[in-house]
């Protein structure tokens, strides 16, 4: 989609604002939700369909944290910045807007929104992405603005 | 150290800026890593040791987000919103400032900044709090400012 097959390598000058991407999707089941809390967040709304009733949300619901995990799986999975990895050095304005449930079907809607050049270090720079972790009823789940660390066109790069 | 045993159940009101806990630890093991990796984040650099010497960050480290999901963890074992339960609209200012490596022994300090109480919704408010994962080495692997949801107290909720 956003490859070609002759310039398979990316560099910063070579992505756009407004370029948006969208992911496979996955499905998420009641047993993975239960596994995750048991290992990360073992809160009674993410470890057990009955006990979650009497609970925060009145229902078996996943992690936040599991859903930023599957929604990473997607991104990763999606080939975006393949060639050089999706390195982080963080997140803006992570959201939680809707309960995720056993049987969603999630997908990932990126957009770029900000290509950030630094002075300071010229060999790489900063890609703000907008993403969206979405169901599968249009539902916006999960909102983020990563902030991924990208390589600069080498010849602005002499050493 | 939060609650006395006679009032174990706390209100938005009973939260004061500037109270600080801090969880117990946990150790990170390279099994963990790449575990966590093939469900969540299959990239080279948390997937394999030696791969890893040609990726990004030239030796294995964790995924972000299973830093994340650690941090979780250690939150919610440290005690602290045990009755009500640690409900995140989202999270402001996610930063990875370090790698976690195997072998890293993670603890998490955590200090509120915020109480946030919401005309519109008496019945709860916001709790912010600045979260700090750090290693053994007391270096700060992670940071970052929840938003967590907090019920006021039931007197000044009349149905």
């Amino acid at each position: 989609m956003h490859e070609s097959p002759r310039n398979p390598r990316r560099f910063l000058e070579d992505f756009a604002i407004g370029e948006t991407f969208v992911s496979a999707s996955a499905r998420v089941t009641a047993p993975e939700i239960m596994a995750f809390a048991r290992s990360f967040d073992p809160q009674i709304f993410h470890l057990d369909e009955q006990a979650a009733h009497d609970g925060f949300f009145g229902e078996l619901v996943a992690s936040g944290w599991h859903t930023g995990a599957i929604t990473m799986r997607l991104f990763v999975e999606s080939g975006f910045l393949r060639e050089i990895g999706i390195v982080g050095l963080g997140v803006d304005e992570l959201r939680w807007t809707a309960p995720v449930r056993p049987g969603d079907e999630l997908h990932v809607r990126c957009e770029i929104i900000e290509v950030r050049h630094r002075p300071h270090r010229p060999d790489r720079g900063v890609l703000r992405v907008r993403v969206e972790t979405i169901n599968q009823n249009g539902l916006t789940v999960m909102t983020q603005i990563p902030n991924l660390v990208v390589p600069a066109k080498p010849d602005r790069n002499p050493v």
